[in-house]
């Protein structure tokens, strides 16, 4: 059966939530597909975040890997389309680590690109009422190590199978959640939407091999 | 039996909707009180929709006047403080009309304040998770127009009963709806989030006389 | 002579500069005009902030008071419409304190409008290249509270002459300083600009007695 | 000598003016250093603006390059940190084509960091005063087309030295000028204060030759 790998984060920057975590386990308790799904928490921590994936990879063996983080101030859903090999943390990790300007892996490509249809992805939600667009780029904090960490691994052949095919994945960024902007001065988006935004992205994933070529990109 | 009149308004601007009638209209199929809830939908004309407001006070003799209007771009629910006495339309209204710097209503004081308990309406918004904040300006189209019209009724002694008080009103802004900005570059709120918004402001402006004294100010 | 008084604000909210004053010292120092150009810096302080200004009234017996005061965040300079009789503090001021819907003047009207030509000014500093538009609140801190006592002041006659007019007045906002947003996350304007808008303002009023009708309005 | 190249763009997406030609042009005018200083305007077209750059570098045969572009909407200086191998245009270029998920250069790297000292650019653009920070994300369009193609370039050894060294490059992208945002909705830069800038940025890359290593990420 389909393996699908949803991650979500732990709070930080001193949140007491983190809507990406909270959305993840609402779209595994609501899940309807045929596929099975898993879904793991990782830290906001640079030293450990890129090991839990690992872990989570070799414990579910997913066909399909969709990390999820929180983009607070964004208004939709965003599908990342690259990720960069720097970290660069504007503000101290949950471990109290704050690199600057180090590569996420050592001698690795400057970037990778997502290998999820995410037109297809935006053009799905947009059908289902859900805002959403393509972000050119995912940050240089922890969302974007364990993305390009997560790239990396797939890139040289983790879970490849024997016809060379191997798991896709990507990154997805969430608005915050209500609760966390209670004055309404930045945008937010619920959980249950949320949820059901990823639960689109699961299911456009798994249904698209090939992206639609859609307009998504930024003047700037 | 209390009588509750909520107004929206028609699509403007070349929109296919307007949020603030889709969540008025739906509030009343949900409402559920020991009151009567009318419901109207006003004209965006600046030469129409103060009659047709007027005639909705005479038809549904409301003890609280809730009139509600789109703000595309704001993230939350806004309780408007103050209603000024000037149209000044920065784009045509419906009918074509563009007013600049015209009072509302000639020989009218310059502003009058929102008699709805505005700060309480907010802190049950939170309460319920429901992003909200008082606003300080509700703008010089349409919007304001009917908010001046309403207070400058209800200040003129229209629905005063014979112990000497009146009816209450005021008017709420609320976000686009998530159809409206569909790539996520500004903020939405989906229609039934706004609806139960609505009721809760009607629950608490009913229950609440004397209004909280919750910070709620602007520096600018 | 014609005499005019041009007031900005000492800084406030832990800032180390107000914009405001040091665009308010600049236009004194550069001013080129058939007038004499008084100044004075008011303190953030509610219960002295209006002492101050009726001080600088009765010492410079002015034709013309503009009033000046920083909206950090926005990109242009702002004419203000509309003045409104509360007090409502989202931070404690200078001193400590922090009134909540409490009226600027007890018993004074809801509100009151600008009488500089607004219109005239935001087109005239369109022409020398200055972003600029009108505004419709002036917030519920200091510099609404200056704003309306200001008004208050000139409609209650003071400064009046004896042919019956009496001298103008209104507030003008302007953005933070380059040295304030530092990464440029939040907008700014350089007090050599700012300073060089006040004076275009001042020779603006000056000259034009009777506004221009040009849309200034908004939406919400 | 010294040669340095500084490129701009011609306007694009309708409007009269680009700031960053503008900018370039004004630098050259007041360039004050001991190198020479080289100026081109690209055109905002997909499919000539890489040979225009191209011709620019055999031209002027420089040990530095800084191309320059239009951010509307941005309210500092940015120096851009990656360049990335995707053409994906929101809008038509001046020539009508608007490419969608294509490579910039068929089996290039997904991506090139710039090589430019970006964190000593703007801790110096700070000293002087002036708003900056770093980008994450050139966008998809024409700056980001140039970018990669002159990284491209320097990376295959255009320009390399018989030592082994080659010519530094990279991207900055600056705010509109104040006359293309006449209301102040939107955040805008004097092309005064944006030449000055790039001759900081030009003088400091010329001086520094490790950059520094301050935080200058983004969470999203």
């Amino acid at each position: 059966m389909t393996s699908v790998l949803l991650t979500g984060f732990e709070p930080f920057d001193g949140a007491k939530i983190n809507p990406s975590w909270q959305a993840v386990s609402q779209a595994r308790e609501d899940f309807d597909g045929a596929a099975e799904l898993h879904v793991a928490e990782l830290p906001v921590e640079f030293a450990r975040c890129g090991a839990a994936l690992a872990a989570a990879l070799d414990r579910t063996r997913p066909d399909l890997v969709i990390a999820v983080g929180q983009a607070g101030g964004r208004a939709g859903i965003t599908l990342e389309r690259v990720a960069i090999n720097i970290d660069d943390a504007r503000i101290p990790d949950n471990a109290g680590d704050q690199p600057v300007d180090v590569p996420v892996v050592a001698d690795g490509p400057a970037a990778y690109f997502s290998t999820l249809p995410i037109k297809s992805c935006v053009a799905e939600l947009h059908r289902t009422g859900v805002p959403a667009s393509v972000s050119q780029t995912a940050g240089t904090f922890t969302c974007n190590h364990v993305f390009y960490r997560l790239m990396h691994e797939l890139a040289g052949g983790r879970g490849r199978r024997g016809d060379g095919s191997g798991p896709r994945g990507g990154f997805v960024h969430v608005p915050f959640a209500p609760e966390q902007v209670p004055d309404g001065t930045r945008p937010s988006m619920s959980v249950a939407t949320i949820a059901a935004a990823l639960q689109t992205i699961v299911h456009t994933s798994l249904a698209v091999h090939v992206d639609e070529r859609l307009p998504g990109g930024a003047t700037h």
